[in-house]
Parts: C-alpha cells; sequence; structure tokens
C-alpha cells in the first residue's frame, strides 16, 4: 500500500503537466467516460464485493446509496460528457485595468492546485469530485469512506486509465488507499500539498475537519432549514412549500427542518399542517411527519412536545420543529440563533418584509415564496456541484466549477518601478 | 476592563443595526473623520505616552511606525474621507437568472459579518480597518499591540464619537482591551462571533493563527518574492527593477529578496548588478545591497556566500539572494520550492517564456517586466486595502472593499417547489 504523503507528492509532482495542458482537459474527460463504459462490469464486479461486505453492517439507505447499477454507471458516464460541454472556469478575465504608468492588471482565473475531498458511501460522488476538479484545471485528491473502497477503486482505474488515453499522468487524480482516520488527519494537515480541502459527510467529519484542519477547508452540508410563515402568507401556498421541503427528500441538506408560524395565522394554519403532513399523508399510505411543537402551537394542535435541541437538530427525516413567533423580526431572531447558514425561506404577501428577511437572514439561499430544496448546483444553473458551502469564505451555497478556481494577477509592463 | 468575549458579543449583537442601515454608513465616515481631527491632541497625547514607553525598548524604525504626528492625523482622517467616496461594494448583484420555473436568483454581494483583525505598532491601522470594514457593512474587532495602545484606544474614541454622530452604535468597532496572547487566541477562536481574521503582522503571528485559528483566516503578507532575469532580459531594465524591488523599501513584504539569473546573461549582469546595488550605493552614501551568492554567482563576482535558508527567508532589509539557473523552467521550479506565493517577476523579451512564468508561477502578483513593489491595493487601482493574501481561498493578492464582502443567493418566486 502506498502512503497518504507519496500519493501527495506525485500528486502535486503531476499538476504542471495539467496546468501546460489546458487544451487537453475535455479529451481527457470524453476518454474517461468511455472507460466508464468499457468498465462497467469491472466496477460492477467490485461493488458486489462492497455490498455484500456492507449488508451486514448498514441499514437499507446505506444500501441504496452505496449500490450501483449499469444504469447508474451510464447516468455516471452521462454526466462526465456534460461537465466536458460546459464553459472552461479557466482563464476568464475577472477585470482588466491599464494603470496611468502603462502596465496592464489583468485579474484572471485560475486552478487552485490541488483539490482533496473526503467523503462517505456514495460510489458516484468519485467520478463527480475528479471530473469537476479535472475540468476546472485541478489536480484531485479523492478519500472515500471504507464501505465503497473496492467500488471507487474500480472506478479510479477507469479515470486512470481515462487520463492515459488523453496523455495525461494518472496522478492527476490520486487516490487514498488507507481508508481510516489517520489519511483523514493526513490530509486535514497536508499544508502546501492540499490548496483545498472539502468535506462532504456527516455533521461529525464536517466538525472534525473545521476544527483539525491547517489546510483550507470549505465547511459544507449541514442544513437546519427554516420556512417562516409570515402574518399575510397565502395558506395554500404555505402547506405547498412546506410538504415539498420537508418530505420531498428528507435525508438531503436542504430539507426544511424548522416551521416559524405567525401569531395571527397560526390558529388557520396548524390544523391545516397536521391535516396535510399528518392525517392525509398516513391516508396515502405515506410517511407522516412527526411534528414537534412548541408550546403555543401545542395549544392549538396535538402533536410532540419540542425540546430546546429540536431547534437545533438536523432531523433528516419525518419531523419537523414548529414554533409560533410574534413577528418577522422574531422569526429572523430564531433563526440567527439556530439555523446553520444553508437555506431559510419566508412565506409573505408583505414586500417590505420579504426585503427585511432577504436582508437580515444570513444564510447561503434566501428564499421568498418558493421551497429550500431548490439549492442546489443543477437547480440553480451551475451545471454541477462539488457540495454547497454553509461558510462565508470563498463560496457560499452550491459549489459548482467556477468555484474551484481562485485568481491572480498577471501584471505586464515594459520596465516601471515605483 | 471588559472581556474579549463580552465585546464580541455586543459587536455581534450591533451588527443588524448596521445591516439595515446601509444609507447611513457614509454620513459615518464623514463623522469619523471629521472627529479623527477634532480628536487630534488627546490622540498626539496619548501617542506620545506610547512613545515614551516604547522609546527603551524598541529600535528606530518602530519607533517611526509607531509615532503619529498632527499631518498624519490628517492624512488619516482624509483618507476615511477618500473611503467613503469609493463605490459601495455591498448590494452588488454578480449574477442574475431567471430559471425555467419562474424563479429568479440573484448572487448578491453581503458583507461577511464581523471582521477581526489583529495588528502591530502602527496606529494608522486602527482607522483603516475600522472604516474599510464599515464600508463594507461589517462591523469589526480591533486587537492592535501592546506598545500602541494608548493612541489605538483614543483614535478608537474619535470612531466611536463619530459613530454616535450618525447614530449607529459604538459596538460596531469593537476595540479589544486585553493586549496579551490570550485575547488574540480568543480571537482565533470565536467560532460563531467571527466571521473573517485578518492577521497582519510577523510571520510568527500569521503562523499562529493558520495553525490554531477555528474561524476563517485570511493568510497575510509574508513575501519571499523572486525577480528572474531570463536570456533574453534587457539588462538596463533589469538592474532598474532589481535596485528599485530591492531597495525602495526593503522592509515591506512586495520587496524581493531573491534574484534568479539566466546562466548565458550572468557573466555580463553579474558585475554589473555588484557595481548598480553595492559600488555605487557605497560611493552616494546609501545603504549598500549585501548579496548572498550561490556558487554558480561566486565564480563570477565577490559576495557572502549564501546557505541554503537564505533562499527561503523574508530578508526585509538590504540583502538580496542571487542564484545562477539554466532556464526559465529552472527559474519556475526554484519558486515553486521556495516562494510565499505574493510577487513574482519575470524580466523578458521573449513571449512564451514570459507565457509560461506566468501560467506555471502559483502567486497571487506575476509580473513581466515591471517591479514587484507594485502589489499594492493603491496601485491596483482598489482604492485601499485591508492586508494582502497570500492563501488562494477567498482573496488573493491586495484585498480592498470587495474582498471584505461575501454573496448570498436571493430567490424569489410565487408558490414553486421541487
Amino acid at each position: 500500500m502506498r502512503t497518504t504523503g507519496e500519493i501527495l507528492r506525485e500528486t502535486r509532482e503531476a499538476l504542471p503537466t495539467l496546468v501546460s495542458s489546458r487544451d487537453l482537459k475535455n479529451e481527457a474527460l470524453r476518454a474517461i467516460s468511455a472507460r466508464l463504459i468499457s468498465e462497467t462490469d469491472n466496477i460492477l464486479k467490485a461493488n458486489r464485493a462492497d455490498v455484500e461486505a456492507a449488508g451486514e453492517l448498514y441499514g437499507s439507505v446505506m444500501i441504496d446509496r452505496l449500490t450501483l447499477t449499469e444504469e447508474r454507471i451510464k447516468d455516471m458516464a452521462e454526466g462526465v460528457i456534460k461537465v466536458a460541454e460546459l464553459p472552461d472556469p479557466e482563464g476568464r478575465i475577472l477585470s482588466r485595468v491599464e494603470r496611468p504608468n502603462g502596465m496592464v492588471i489583468e485579474k484572471t482565473a485560475v486552478p487552485l492546485g490541488v483539490v482533496a475531498i473526503i467523503y462517505e458511501s456514495r460510489p458516484n460522488v468519485t467520478s463527480d469530485a475528479a471530473v469537476l476538479a479535472l475540468k476546472s484545471g485541478n489536480a484531485v485528491i479523492l478519500r472515500g469512506g471504507r464501505e465503497a473502497y473496492r467500488s471507487n477503486e474500480a472506478i479510479v482505474r477507469a479515470i486512470h486509465l481515462g487520463l492515459r488515453d488523453a496523455g495525461l499522468p494518472e496522478a492527476l487524480v490520486g487516490f487514498i488507499e488507507d481508508t481510516d482516520h489517520r489519511s483523514a488527519d493526513e490530509l486535514m494537515e497536508a499544508v502546501g500539498l492540499v490548496d483545498m480541502l472539502i468535506p462532504r459527510g456527516g455533521a461529525g467529519l464536517i466538525r472534525r475537519c473545521v476544527e483539525r484542519a491547517k489546510v483550507p477547508c470549505i465547511q459544507t452540508g449541514t442544513g437546519i432549514c427554516h420556512v417562516y410563515a409570515d402574518a399575510s402568507a397565502d395558506l395554500d401556498m404555505t402547506l405547498d412549500i412546506v410538504e415539498n421541503a420537508k418530505t420531498s427528500r428528507p435525508s438531503v441538506c436542504n430539507a426544511e427542518e424548522v416551521l416559524l408560524v405567525h401569531k395571527d395565522i397560526a390558529k388557520e394554519l396548524l390544523p391545516r399542517l397536521k391535516e396535510r403532513l399528518v392525517d392525509q399523508r398516513q391516508a396515502k399510505d405515506l410517511v407522516p411527519v412527526e411534528l414537534r411543537l412548541d408550546e403555543k402551537a401545542r395549544e392549538i394542535i396535538s402533536g410532540t412536545p419540542a425540546g430546546p435541541e429540536d431547534f437545533d437538530t438536523e432531523f433528516l427525516d419525518y419531523i419537523l420543529a414548529v414554533a409560533v413567533v410574534n413577528d418577522v423580526d422574531q422569526a429572523i431572531a430564531h433563526i440567527a440563533a439556530h439555523s446553520t447558514g444553508h437555506s431559510e425561506a419566508i412565506i409573505t404577501n408583505d414586500a417590505s418584509n420579504a426585503d427585511k428577511f432577504t436582508t437580515l437572514v444570513d444564510s447561503a439561499a434566501v428564499y421568498v415564496n418558493c421551497s429550500t430544496r431548490f439549492t442546489d448546483g443543477g437547480e440553480f444553473g451551475l451545471g454541477c456541484e462539488m457540495g454547497i458551502s454553509t461558510q462565508k469564505l470563498h463560496a457560499r451555497g452550491p459549489m459548482g466549477l467556477e468555484e474551484l478556481t481562485t485568481y491572480k494577477y498577471v501584471i505586464k509592463g515594459n520596465g516601471q518601478t515605483r
């Protein structure tokens, strides 16, 4: 087994070849796509071994995330072609000034260098992350979860074959062979070898990265998302949005976890909410939503009494914490105290309250009259995403290709001195 | 004395007032400028006490940095007015898309929130940092050095009076009263209270921040800047640029520390370099530059033999490390191994080597045929600067007002669900 340090150094050394071969990038992506198809049998075989080993240890949601099919591999390969067709994020001139002394200063988008990603379960992240990194001119270090090791390794083999087909070094996509905690810690501390670290996974992994990382790190994903129904909210719209935000895919980070209701509409809205999310879903044989209610909400409808921790929990499940608030200011203050800065929505017909909410709520995405579920690179028109940043430095919200670049100033003169 | 924690919480609580009072920002800056003038006597008195106390402990360069005069305070006040006149970096629409479902997504520049700065000696940083932060809609936490404590306190008093004149809370500019290491460490760990930390000072402070900080931190300043004289370099231009880059202000981060010379021009260039930087300067009663030469350079001229550490040292002094290289590739490789990513220059008449150098050298500013000394917010036309970032995430190179903002996505719909 090669050590994490060896892999990091090989990838760093391969980087200049990519930087000076921008014209080969799309050719490499097309070759990778073809190799994913031609390697399908090997990938499926490796995946079956992972799934069998996982079967005894993990639940069905995890098994579903882990399992590959011929169809899913075809989707991965098609995804690679779509990324190849996106505009090149490298080399964009972000600004250009000619100074009075004749110097021309161009602020130019350039790759970050080596991007590392630590992720769990889903093997398709292996090809998504590698391909987004390559398209933006970066080398990449992949460190997947133990449970998907064989699948990831087989996918990386296809990627390496594709790179070789295009005449690029395999080391541009470095695959960490060691899947215990130590290798993740080594990535967090690889100053000078890793230019950006993206942890994609559970809250524990992300916390560990933020606390330990000595390399630049992007905090991603955790979403305690709020919907606030204002006094003037259209109640039908509110119910549609809350049902969508809560139940269309409760396990994802942009799902709603908390509903705040203005006191003036609580008496009318809450009984209808219970009917929609509990009674009607039960009648349709769908999983009913467990409502965890604050004291004021419990005066109107029945449900589980909410403990204080319920307003600070990313449930990722059919559970919704509900509180009644006095006005938009109290809603904004509640969000400031409890949000993770991911996505929040206001449902209102009052333009000045909408304005106040979008101005004062300090989250990556702030919605007026639509569902929080739209926070996603594809839905935002970015074409793809590497993860969703909940921090404010460098990138915020869905990270597409542009967020995988930095810039440099290139200054041309003819002898200017200061 | 108020604790650092108390000050941080007060500033965080004051922030929403600023976010919802964008229209008052410039009024506040003008009031601060006026108060700096009207408080001149108090500031000078406090500064004299700092200078007297420092006199026994520090050298003359430090005393010069610390000392304020009526003229310098007037410059500070005028600097504030200039910042007030710059365009507002808040509220810029960075992109706008209307999605097929009718949702409108605006990527909008917004303040970061609370920006903290840890700095040393120069009291004018107090007003510069506060004013840049306020102009970009941020609250600020100032933590200056012990040796300038009284001066900083007096300047902050003027700023607080100006804020009060404009009807804004004083706590928007938080001044840390404790100047020992503990308060700096508290800022580095103030997760949720500090949105961006900028250390401005010596290499030790910056290293400590990068290693300890749990809040987002910008690595600034350290500059081991290289000038590479290519085979086709104009020798007169090279000498002008090297003299400027090395001697115009050796104590600053954009000064040259290393000269790399192509072997084909070394025999002609190096004797002229010695004449220009050593002999002519001595004749003019200027400080001569100490040349620290690698083996090949010592075959051509005399000088101090360079130890390996000389190519990894930010001298900030009249010292220049000199090495002879075989070609542009070796120069680029040397820079990759030894640079801090600040500023590098190539002197050449070969367009393809210039292109290779600007593409492969991975620094904030890469120059062709001009001096590294231009890496500066004012010289780049940004109007001002908060510091010079040598990292790649969020901001690179001089940080002006735009670099003190982040963005949020504001999405408006009429009931869209996913």
